[in-house]
């Protein structure tokens, strides 16, 4: 069996090397005589791994040594509950930016906790564009804005990231490292590793110091944040963890985030200029909220929609479907996601428009 | 670099052919065409593992088709709060077996939901022994008992399924499937993965039928068992699970839980004989409760403890050193741990006598 090129929307596609170099430790990591699963979270290897991984997010992000660096689980959605336990309990009110099925979910959560409001929203069009930030409606008194950055779904992402007059919580799961960040504007940023900086099974969160201390007493001991930033209180996701220190280190071979987005610009600029050069394909999101991690499109027919995923699978470009909820074509390119992928795909494109269009 | 026998209380040892598999596997999963970290949770070659997966759970332990059967996140330490949500909300009352300090860390996490009791406690002894059950107090309209059934830092374990008047929660985190279980004496069962049954970053919860009936509505999302037993929720930890799936089938090829209780028999009843035919080593739990996981003992002076620990690394055994809070020597031999490492640690221990006693 042969990789095939891969354009899942998460759990997506990882870089070759780092697999190869799972592949080769697998039974014996390092000097420890034994795999990188089988070894306590307080041995040496294994604080090395996660050492390395602060570092390399330090300086890829240009964060300041203060920040918090988490290792989490549950993913995003224990995070839409998590944040707002930790900053929205007490009679505290929060704005949220609702631009898809997963910001909407962090909201719904919210109000759980405290009194949440819609900053802006796009439902009103099928969240297929971001609201123009001038839009956004900020509540007196609240503890945070909550953003998606990029919404797998429909496509779309903030072009870049919002200037506001409270600091940013923001859900980054689907475009985290696939570009620069400011990190100064966020309070609290979270991502669940499985799309762009490694497997399903860990959750990043980055905190800002003054933005910890303000996490009030009382909370159950795993849900709070402060828990976590003081020590390593109980076994993380080792392997998962692993796997992203790998990752981050083949970000930083790639030239950091910088030249990352570079990459990400060219491989989404092919496959863009792909759709709107021709009536035959049209692209789902708004111009100007297009995403370069999930580009979303139609064709004429469902029909065709159906036959041009499964020529695609046929011709080793795998899971280009859309997600159930929306239909239509969705080709994910991540980070790790190849040149030559989108290369393919966009030749397949114009060929399959030759033959049905 | 060689792999040595590894006696580490986890995360601990694999079956060398599981980690085999998963090293031939790591590019290509069957024909994913892809790791299996990087295809979607919902494709038809992840969904065939945790079908899996599930399968072998219902035949190993003997579970009929209702039971759920959920692979959480967040280790023990989240059930710790998340048990008690589910099942304490609504002015009700629970009693805690406390027979070390995670237990007591399930206790103390309760508090914050309702009312807990302690039913008995060994702290009098640094939880160097089981209470007795016959003088475990269950309160007068008790939801539950909860018990850890073994306990990795002293090396005390339930001998069998305790008979209560009440459903039992119980952490099975350091023991579970080394031998069969009752598990109609559980509503609740839930195992962070990392000991006996897989790496860390999965936990997996058992719930009985009628227990997940009893659960109230209004609880957070993420945090409520009947989210993960109604549907594919989020995504899960993927890796984790598809080890899982690879050690059940494992545990499957050995002969079932009877004949894993056979071994893991054996390999204690080896160790605690080392360790009561002479005087030099003295075992640290009371004869009645000990652990055929985790077998702690101690030498006549903290000196040779450490000479002791060095000296068999050097040759090869590793991760011997007790808890941190109990000092000691410390042998997990779960599942995983062959036969070999403990003759081989029984031999060592001759010797070392025979060169200090």
């Amino acid at each position: 069996m042969e990789r095939t090129f891969n354009f899942s929307a998460g759990p997506g596609v990882l870089p070759l090397e780092v697999l190869q170099e799972a592949r080769d430790e697998m039974l014996c990591f390092k000097d420890a005589g034994a795999s990188v699963m089988e070894i306590s979270h307080r041995s040496s290897q294994y604080t090395a791994v996660v050492e390395s991984a602060r570092s390399l997010f330090r300086e890829l992000l240009g964060l300041g040594p203060d920040w918090h660096i988490l290792f989490l689980q549950g993913g995003a959605s224990l995070q839409f509950y998590q944040a707002p336990l930790n900053y929205l309990t007490g009679q505290k009110c929060a704005d949220y930016l609702v631009t898809g099925a997963w910001a909407e979910g962090a909201y719904e959560e919210a109000q759980q906790i405290g009194t949440a409001h819609i900053a802006a929203s796009s439902a009103d069009k099928n969240f297929s564009y971001i609201p123009a930030e001038k839009d956004w409606k900020i509540s007196a008194g609240s503890a945070y804005l909550h953003v998606t950055s990029n919404n797998t779904i429909y496509g779309t992402q903030l072009q870049h990231d919002p200037s506001v007059s409270v600091p940013m919580i923001c859900d980054a799961s689907s475009d985290f490292l696939s570009r620069p960040i400011e990190m100064d504007k966020y309070g609290l940023m979270y991502a669940g590793a499985q799309k762009n900086i490694g497997p399903a099974g860990v959750t990043v969160a980055l905190i800002r110091p003054d933005f910890l201390d303000r996490i009030p007493g009382g909370l159950p001991t795993m849900l709070d944040y402060k828990t976590h930033a003081s020590k390593l209180f109980h076994t993380p996701p080792v392997f998962a963890v692993y796997i992203v220190e790998k990752v981050l280190r083949w970000i930083k071979s790639k030239g950091g985030l910088k030249a990352i987005k570079v990459m990400n610009d060219h491989k989404a600029g092919l496959l863009y200029h792909a759709i709107d050069k021709t009536d035959f394909y049209t692209g789902v999101a708004a111009k100007d909220s297009r995403s370069n991690m999930n580009v979303t499109y139609r064709l004429p027919a469902e029909e065709l929609e159906e036959l041009f995923v499964k020529g695609a699978s046929a011709a080793g470009m795998k899971s280009l479907k859309g997600h159930r909820s929306a239909g239509g074509i969705r080709a994910s390119i991540y980070n790790a996601c190849p040149l030559e992928a989108v290369e393919s795909l966009v030749a397949y494109m114009a060929d399959f428009e030759a033959k049905h269009g």
